[in-house]
């Protein structure tokens, strides 16, 4: 009689899935159906809903293309600042990695927490857009330690996520990001990046923290 | 030399598509292109991307499958409770109310913004699940105005959404609902409602506004 | 001895206790403690803890104040255009109401849901900040029965609301507007507002729905 | 009748001063407001506007007291998992670090990103229960290479942020955390931490990055 009511379930088989991290735990999706009411019949089955809404659709859910789109960008950026700082100079490597800063952070949004691989105390965090633009190009006398680490002969630079959360307006990926040197030689990070998405539809970084492997045991 | 910074826009050709609300303005993120600098080239083609991201995908963004599913589940409970009602009579009808207030609104999360069709001063406005369970099927004293808006005998429902917007993890929806009286009258109202997904995933409506067309001029 | 988790609840008493909406039903997190463990004791009492993180604090939750300042800010705009319509007449009402949509609504952001008080078929619904414009002024072709809604020489506007529910990076209102008209008259719209935060920390209208008091019964 | 629903308000002064995160930038809104157009007065001055909406307000936003709390749980949990171990035996630490992880993580709610500080590959990330537990209080032949770093004998453990940043509805927060060994010897290590909401109102975690402090250069 009212099992339609299931229509309000997650339908994305993808969604479900995703939930599903520990199939040996109960979901407290299905402690609600069994404490609450067994719904008798599931009325409206997914073909027979129409595929669109009629009028005007405004989706601004971050999707799983876009936030690979954005951590392909942020490779690729650190590879151009490599190039451009090795062939033109710092200077040339500094004004386009402050174009890379603002168009792919959220400083001018609200503030970023930045935790680079590389930073030591008292200056590990980079909240400001001036940290984080030292950290990439050095040169800044306010953070004596950095001495660039975008500057170093980058060549490559592949995103391998462990994990990646959509939370509808915002997005978070953790995993490995491996980078190779000059010398051929890879060095691998763990790295979590949030993203959420500008006014203008853009995706932006307002959470990073990078931290190479740990080496012990 | 920068222009995969472009990757960093919304990629997806449905969000733009929906976002182009008004083909005679600008879009701002056109705008900010202008302003800021412009992009060499874009050197990621969506193509190029890997289609998934390796590792675990959680997703909890509403999709627009997802609210058209919730929508038809107002619907028919409405008619559910009408046809329970003219069955079983009042008593039965109230039961099923009650299982499709808990299932479908989200008294229980925090509170509902609920603005009925037809309440009136000093009740217009219904923020508790005891309102909202008068005025669907009466019988309240606290509530004395209230007849019981889901007994009146419907027999359809239809949603002709006016416009969706799906701001990630919510959304909200315009336009009309019809629906059809035993007489076979249709009665057609502007409808706002306002979903969010619970822990377990289930949509609930938070905000609900109802009115009669305006009749005037 | 694991009392301290405790802390994990919302501290605030109030809201536990304003989350009892339905005493008839047990609360989810009443099922988690009896499930999961009980609570021995509550050892992180509110007084021994820190009352401000060191170092920065950005905090983009939307405020009470700043939802009803927005609303006040609605309201005097209403009032600023027609005090310009009748002076200056429709072109700078017109002018000054163009600058109040790009100031208040979220037309550039992506779009907003507006069902405004007056409006009839088959134009109710006003995605477009065309139609808003015309809605307020009137003067456009595209929309022959538009008069001007704010052009009706409206003296006065307040605020009386039922509900504010702010759900932390987004804020709904629901309750009456009562506007003054020269005469002196007084009509009483009920009023739903979904107000968002712009990039730049603005509030912004992105769904708008009113409609006239039910007369009936 | 329902006047109890005031009792959702959290008036919250820290959440304008939070804002001013650099005090030598000018602040987006001010840029705005100077380039867009100047409001001919600024009738609303804040000491007119009512301080407080009549009726039902429901707030949501998370607060910061609440992450203050919550930081404070975790490090209280890690002290009492570590003392149970020692006092009652791996076994009743594990049976402790399951409720902790039920209680304070958000597994249930979906998944969690959590990178712990010592893990190796390849099983660096743990975005099931089964894999946080195993961290925490190792014998999982699952995970053989955990030998439960909640079991190492910590004797106290302190947050010191480097910034919190709260976005209406999550919280991210980075910084320092600190934990005595029962030599006394103090492991520091980078900390990142993401809380949400949950429909119960309790803050759990859903992404964690822990790492070691950068030793080099």
């Amino acid at each position: 009689m009212d099992g339609h009511w299931n229509a309000f379930r997650a339908g994305n088989e993808i969604n479900d899935a995703g939930r599903s991290l520990d199939a040996n735990h109960m979901r407290p999706q299905e402690f609600h159906m069994k404490t609450a009411f067994t719904l008798a019949a599931l009325t409206l089955a997914a073909a027979s809903l129409p595929a669109f809404a009629k009028g005007v659709v405004i989706n601004q859910a971050i999707t799983e293309a876009e936030v690979l789109a954005a951590q392909q960008g942020w490779c690729k950026a650190l590879v151009d600042i490599s190039t451009t700082g090795t062939k033109s100079g710092q200077s040339a490597a500094k004004a386009l990695a402050e174009r890379v800063i603002d168009a792919a952070y959220g400083y001018q949004m609200g503030g970023v927490l930045f935790k680079p691989t590389l930073t030591v105390n008292p200056q590990t965090f980079r909240t400001t857009r001036a940290g984080a633009l030292a950290y990439f190009v050095g040169g800044d006398p306010a953070f004596p330690k950095d001495t660039g680490f975008a500057l170093k002969g980058w060549t490559k630079c592949e995103v391998d996520n462990a994990a990646v959360f959509i939370a509808g307006d915002s997005a978070t990926t953790m995993g490995k990001v491996n980078i190779t040197g000059k010398d051929g030689k890879i060095t691998t990070v763990d790295k979590t990046w949030k993203f959420v998405k500008d006014d203008a539809g853009k995706l932006r970084i307002v959470v990073h923290h990078s931290s190479l492997e740990y080496a012990g045991q």
